[in-house]
């Protein structure tokens, strides 16, 4: 059975085993105080190009974004998001169950316009009952977002500016961050990421860790005593160890650089053969996952030799699904999946 | 430098490491519907004697607490434990943050006593004003307790009985369960823990693992949706696999039990040989974390050479530390420890 | 000056101050326990015709929404409004404060339309994801609606039929009933509304009380131990005696059904002579609110002499403005408005 | 039969229906934009000599205290109160369901004593382990407190003192402040309250309203969008004209303090009829509680003549029960108490 279910469905990446293996019986401290996130820690910051970012690893995704936007926003203010942003959609109501409001803007194949940014704030401080309502207090992106999609280097300046303009916080969801920084078809860096937003977090589950995910705070504005608040979310993990061993690897020798550009190749291989074989692609991803619209009986039949993502219904007969390649993904598992489509 | 610190600055036993190896190419579907969690379960429903247990991984013993707390508990009741549980003193106001307050008995050597939670009970629907207080709608214990410290087969049965007539459940934080387990002055099994209580974890950080906990339901009393719920805190693993795997080695070959026993002989080791040096032993642990009274002078000069825990201060001129022994501790480790002190 | 701004911005109908005079000095147990609070709630269960009826008297709107939302729902399930309505816009973020997420389908002049919600639950449970979202798990409707429509029975029954389907509860905000009940153009009663829904308020602070809204549980479905639930919301009145005799004075000789038909007459006089006028009508409401497109110009004029509410925009030029009758308007008053203008 | 169950179950002084009655046609905006509340606060603002202080009304004491705690309290601090303090054992948890644990101080006749909070402050930073614990983020004291005892200036600056020291706000609960400032065995002035604590509040529905609690943060330490905050937390009353009448009513005139001079003497009264009849008091309260210890028998016989509150077991054939005075006793009251006794 091929999988192409996500890019989460194996191990690690060989090199991230080795160092666990390699590591395994120096004695360290609990909860973060230890060399490898240390010098993980270090690695990020020069990667950053950004020397006073405070660094933190949590352990998934949705717990990553409850911590921060919790630990960011004032109890009556709300983040500011895509309809189909990550948050408000496909976790479970983590952010709700902090207390806080989703606010939505429309998508754009997955991203959030600054204009619209911009009078959605203008427009809340415009509107007598303001105090009634639900203040937007930081603004969440995801880069590539939920559809593989990337903002331009431009685009995140935009929105880096309105949301500067109201003092509010951008914080950037790099779930799939390797993938985008390492897409053909961008202009955006690690750096850049770094100086624009206000914290963002380097996705370690969807590229190549057992699990894992470093929050980075660029402003000296990693909240006071955030280690207690991590732990008040039940998000600090005993074992510090196991995210900073990781972490140090995939900030060596360049590894989480080379994942995304690996995995991305595959897409790209994927994505013109589907297009040659005549298959509408539904969005345009330059990033490792891509959105590909079958024929109901076309998708049941594959089900039985591919493994994939059911995403959404296209029409009566069609259906959108996601295959998406990662570390673990051979180019011979594409060459047998194009095959079989 | 000789590490007495914890049971869990190491990483894992090694052949939870070897398993993580030998499976890392297998791809799984995430969210803990892999066939290792799978396997897992299966194990662990064998070694409880207890076919219907529901089972669920999570990461941490904090996390693991607030979310099945948070998940049996109405909005109106709190969790009752000893004043010295690890719930209401060293998990940063977790409970708390779900909504919960913590109530407090008094501990005997960590312990609760089943008269005391009778009466506490009894008193609260005796009280006029019982609506406008917090329910006492569950029971946290903890084995073993914080003070290394085991209840006996008779003393978890008389809590169980008094949870039972006032219908709350019992349940049991057990972060350190094989060293309780294995105890040389233990009558109770993981059977008896499965009949005695309405659900309770099997701690993997501290007993080998690189991380997770394996939550048991025991009486088909699982909340409906729990994966949602897990979620809805930001506890969900994706690769789930990660925690199935080091269950389903655990619990193969007794693995779980055998680094139990084996940190538990060097703790006794360890024991006898302070005793016999002269020693003030601060309570008589019968598992694998060993308290002692130090001379400060002394205890300033131990942390030169070994890694302990500070525990409390006993009085002016000494304090309580603790010393944990664990899988990864060798005999020699407990000899030079001796040699030393 | 004029005042048209809200129903809430005088006292209370004289025949409730009376009531409080006359019962001043009659010792009463606190917290709901008192007779003017039993005798209110009979007079509601004979007018709901429902005598079943478990009624809970709370002090505010907000504050009733967020208490029986919270006290419905499960952890992980959202309530489905309007994107209209008042709990997703205009009451602070108080439902997400409990944990919640408000789930929004598109308003019809501020109604939801009952297949729009069937489509909704459908495609909740039909997508593979639903275990990670957000499940829904109540509706709520408004009754009159913000922008003062009502619901016929046919919509209402048709909104209850596919809450019964799915089993979710319907919740009706009653801010407003009285209006809504006597209006000309409904067909629905408070029999009708009893029947209906699973829980409801009837609004007294906008219908002629200092304060207080009477919650109304029509399925034998109150929370247990709702008294605590209230109080653990810090929702708790002290002096239950104040709600208990306001209801009770409301629901004597019809007074609540006076009030509402009253201030109806007022507003469709003056929606009358507006249209007279030749002014635009923003909305056709059946109620005591009426929405009115005002020239920007003429709107600030107007401001020196009359108070009413902003809106929204309408276009550059024009903005939509509200007028509110209540029990304190008088006939005088509407005329001079209609002069003025 | 006679009443003196508690201090709020008779409706207003006839002095606050009366300001309701007259102002009760005169439109007011909402919210506590009227002008009502302008005057309540400048009179106690000039009441309190702290012409800075921010006022805000809400409507009832649990309420205020989650209100006000919340909105001092960063996520990862709980509040420091005495073991009797009302918001640890009868507020329903309604601390907690903000997400803040309550940690208490042994308790002197309901008071703190400010050595032992210095103690537990000083401890809480020298335990290695702090970031895993709650944070001390405050102070909550009761004046008078739930025993009707008064903490003396000196005891107050005391506490004060420590706080300061600490950086953390001193929060006093005057739910029954009136009978605190007009004993006759205080030296404490509301303008000593409003110097040495940060945040207060003037208790209404204790002391002759019919509902209502005005909030003083005397600090400029009010925090920011607390309009929204309270509203959030479902507390923003419509119609704050009802609070607002009711204040500046208590602060004509020196109605408060005469409400509170009036029930303290006829406590005395009471107080020294039943020392001279030889029953045991349990509390020498100086305020308008009266806590006194009944043979169980006579407490039986007591209840079909007389309404008091049960507070505690005394011993075996012993109970302690609450007399309480307020406004609306009469001399005749107590006087026809103690010939029954």
């Amino acid at each position: 059975m091929l999988s192409f279910e996500c890019d989460y469905n194996c191990g690690a990446h060989p090199a991230i085993l080795e160092s666990l293996i390699k590591t395994n019986f120096v004695p360290q401290s609990g909860y973060g105080f230890d060399e490898y996130s240390d010098s993980a820690k270090e690695k990020i910051r020069a990667a950053c190009n950004c020397p006073d970012a405070e660094i933190f690893f949590l352990v998934g995704g949705t717990q990553s974004n409850a911590v921060v936007i919790d630990s960011l926003l004032k109890s009556y203010e709300g983040v500011v998001c895509a309809d189909t942003g990550h948050i408000g959609t496909h976790e479970a109501g983590a952010v709700e169950a902090c207390g806080h409001k989703v606010l939505t803007l429309p998508n754009h194949q997955g991203k959030i316009c600054a204009n619209e940014l911009s009078v959605l704030l203008k427009n809340f401080y415009a509107d007598e009952n303001y105090e009634h309502m639900v203040f937007p207090g930081m603004v969440y992106i995801s880069h590539p977002t939920e559809y593989g999609t990337l903002y331009s280097k431009q685009e995140l300046s935009n929105i880096s500016s309105v949301c500067r303009e109201y003092e509010i916080p951008l914080y950037i969801d790099g779930a799939r961050l390797a993938y985008g920084l390492m897409s053909k078809q961008t202009n955006v860096s690690l750096a850049d990421i770094a100086e624009l937003c206000d914290v963002f977090y380097i996705g370690g589950t969807k590229c190549g860790t057992l699990c894992g995910e470093a929050v980075v705070f660029t402003k000296n504005n990693m909240p006071k005593h955030f280690l207690t608040i991590v732990k008040n979310h039940g998000a600090l993990l005993a074992k510090g160890r196991l995210t900073g061993v990781q972490f140090d690897t995939l900030f060596t020798d360049n590894l989480y650089f080379k994942i995304g550009r690996y995995a991305n190749n595959l897409a790209e291989t994927l994505k013109n053969g589907l297009k040659d074989k005549g298959y509408k692609i539904f969005i345009d991803s330059p990033t490792n996952q891509q959105f590909v619209v079958l024929e109901n009986k076309t998708m049941e039949e594959l089900k039985n030799k591919v493994s994939f993502s059911y995403w959404e219904v296209f029409d009566e007969n069609h259906t959108v699904v996601r295959f998406a390649t990662s570390w673990a993904t051979t180019r011979a598992d594409v060459e047998k999946l194009l095959e079989i489509l």
